[in-house]
């Protein structure tokens, strides 16, 4: 039937494909989450439960979305990795992004309930934005993932020592804020012991690293895989593609696989160089069942 | 403290701001729903309840986004539209995309239980992408408003009579795919009449219509505003910025207008006519009490 | 025949096109024109020889490239416009910019010697940069065209009395900036005028309103035709393209024009009351010969 | 001085960067070559003059555009790389592309009357377009290289083959195509040597290998320097910018370097092991004076 009259309007759409051969990374980030926090009383500097729920609803992705590799996350904001030779999607940046997000939010709505038990949830509902971004290099993307958890350290030190002035040292925000002031991290590492005898170092990991989570293979001995590799090239695809077999393979293997969640330092290269599938974009070892 | 040494990362990060003075469309489609509505059982060719959830959800985004003016909705499909001089999240692609289709899938997934109260949600959950498309004339927007909902009628028409057949005369899906296979709206109605009783003209207004929804004011008398007006113009605004106070008021009214999900012709002026707020960005007057 | 191992690097190719149905203006600056105006000893304020060169190189890029329906240049900028309905080299940027620009710069350095007999051009050789941006509706590109005019305007009452106070009153070019720092309009007009006995008035049209270049029809009275009209719609077009007898027509007719180099006021409705034919892009009535 | 009432058109300006850290390739075509060689009756296959005026004028662009650091010719085309740490004009894609597009333009004008001092040129002026390309790896970067070459290869050997059959063969040019039609290289080869006794090998290598021009320093022997370095890191170069004094320096270096053109294989990792500071993007030794 004719529906042509109108149909013109599909010129306006416009290609966004991000360019091939570069990590894409999608980040989220919880839309208004201060707000959210004190609605339904997060607890300081640290909510356990939300939390864990935010790790919850990012497995849920992975699990969805085997494309993704490796995701990390810290307080309410998400960064999902693609690697530099996938194609979901042909690319397309709005796609890409809105699976993801919606994807996110509707596992966090759906556990919700399993993690905060006795606080129902109500309108306004959260919500999260996102966006893609593409790194170039390997270098690049290592860079991005020690930036994120730089940032989960700095900011988790400081939160800790903050709230601690106020929960343990009964001062008023504004007072903690001014304490804090042109600090360096030797001084709230010392300010917490000295005064409320903390020793950050035995914070959780959760808290002091933030998440990460993979699909889980057997881990490799470090130095008998080249960490600096970024495994198939989109050169070599295109000469040769992967054969049927070779994918169905693959995404069986990846099926298989368990998606962890870990609080692990992904600055150093050990983290990399024992998981060289997630660089390789080519599945590990499924591990025995203990 | 120095975080300098990954921040640069923050480079690679590239703008996406909408062309500024065109009519903004973000359009959300439901992932994989032909699956999705087997999984549930969505009656054939319509769900009522399913229809309802997802106008319910975009009533909420509407609420929560006050910037946006009008919404059109079909099958798993919904329309949010942003007037041309909008300029929330300084008009970022990815920013407004990833909202709308977050607020969307939150309310979805919590108003789940509401409309299917006798079948809960499991993994994996229903999930939309969406994507923004800017369309530079009113024209333009009214065309792909129309196309929208003529692909509503020639649809609906289409999977009216294919379930009648199938429902009503015993053919299997391939029969019925044969027989109606090359035949005009005119062939369709009259067969779902001669054949099954049904005058099509009587189906239920959101099924042939599909479902607008918008922010209500007290109508007016068509002819007595400018139609082909798009209201508040850039350059104006450019030139005059609106005083705190309007701005201030203007969301006041906004706030106290219902949202409402009707079923109504989009297509022709009159809709528009009645409505001068939808195309001014200039809220009406909030009719009285009944 | 095998190319195809390196072929795939035209993955890498992203499309760049203009959104449809805006109007696009393809504007090119001279680089470093300050340097090179002083390397040939240009006039000051304005050098008749380097405006004439300018608008005899923009002439030709509207003999050659028949899309462009009006340009506008002013000092060593030039504005050239493509209506809305323009899909010419399917409206990319990059191949609409490089092509305006590598034309432009063609004949500036081929009509050199026209302009600049006694002078030969020497290494480094005079080049343009350019850009595309897209006017979504009639009244933001007739406002940039304006914004240019205004700007040329400004920049030449200033120039005119800056160099007066120094040609004719002596000044160094520190003391004159410092007589002008602060002034309006008037105060360099009285200026000019009880210092010089210089009635800005009468200074040549070319350096006060720049040069408007354009395909030459018969005027039409003011009011007889829709000013507002932008002509050709997309809508329309899409729903009934021009036949090839309609489009060869055209061309012929466009052809057959003249382009000539106006020094007009383009600010008022006038100039585009009395030439309907750039912006509705329709050909018009070809003048007879006097 | 108020001139705001049209500058809010300044809001249409929409970025277009380059995604940082990747090699961008400005590659400029001949607009309507064919009809322009005709024109001037360029010889067939190759015509000498015309190459050595591309040639000239990729020399030009170099010398004046220091931040390129390698550009390769064939036929009516040259690619021009930027070093993917490149940031002139913050990498900003218009910008580049009609910068280079028009400097090429100029000099082809330029210098036309030198290469063909007998045949003057007349309007229509030949011109050029140009598009810029990411490639995000070095790999990436030597096959778009190599792809080039190898197209200037077959190319070559395919009209060197037609045109011989048409010069010395005395056939049609439809019988020509018609007897290459499916041929191989070898074929291709064998026919020119056992029909015409012409040995492609010995063919001029202009023809056989394109054109390369970069800026030329002391030969290193190969192996000393690592080939699949890249050079200069972004994230070295956000760490720690270079100093005034290393980027003077190396702007001195690169000033006095020659900028040559020669007709290698670039497909091999040997011209690029012996000139590590193409890749590199750090000027090599100034070579003595013979």
């Amino acid at each position: 039937m004719a529906n042509s009259k109108y149909e013109y309007v599909k010129l306006f759409e416009q290609p966004d494909q991000l360019l091939p051969n570069t990590w894409a990374v999608v980040r989220i980030d919880g839309r208004g989450f201060t707000k959210f926090a004190n609605k339904y009383n997060f607890e300081k500097p640290n909510d356990k439960r939300a939390l864990d729920l935010m790790n919850a609803a990012a497995r849920q992705v992975l699990v969805e979305l085997p494309d993704i590799t490796i995701a990390y996350g810290v307080s309410d904001e998400y960064s999902f990795v693609l690697h530099k030779t996938c194609t979901l999607f042909e690319r397309r940046a709005s796609k890409l992004v809105s699976t993801i997000v919606s994807t996110f939010t509707a596992y966090y709505i759906f556990l919700w309930s399993t993690y905060f038990p006795e606080t129902p949830l109500t309108a306004p509902l959260p919500s999260f934005d996102g966006r893609a971004v593409c790194y170039p290099s390997l270098q690049n993307l290592r860079d991005y993932m020690s930036w994120r958890q730089v940032d989960c350290h700095i900011n988790n030190l400081y939160n800790t020592t903050f709230w601690a002035l106020i929960q343990l040292g009964g001062m008023s925000s504004t007072e903690a804020g001014e304490k804090l002031n042109g600090t360096f991290s030797k001084d709230k590492n010392e300010l917490l012991y000295s005064q409320f005898n903390i020793n950050y170092n035995n914070e959780p990991e959760i808290y002091k690293k933030g998440s990460v989570v993979f699909r889980d293979y057997e881990l490799v001995e470090p130095g008998t895989h080249n960490t600096a590799s970024e495994g198939e090239s989109i050169a070599e695809l295109a000469a040769q593609p992967q054969s049927k077999t070779q994918v169905d393979n693959d995404r069986k293997r990846r099926t298989k696989a368990r998606v962890v969640i870990e609080h692990l330092d992904i600055i150093r290269d050990d983290f990399w160089d024992r998981r060289p599938w997630l660089l390789s974009n080519k599945p590990g070892k499924i591990p025995k069942e203990p």
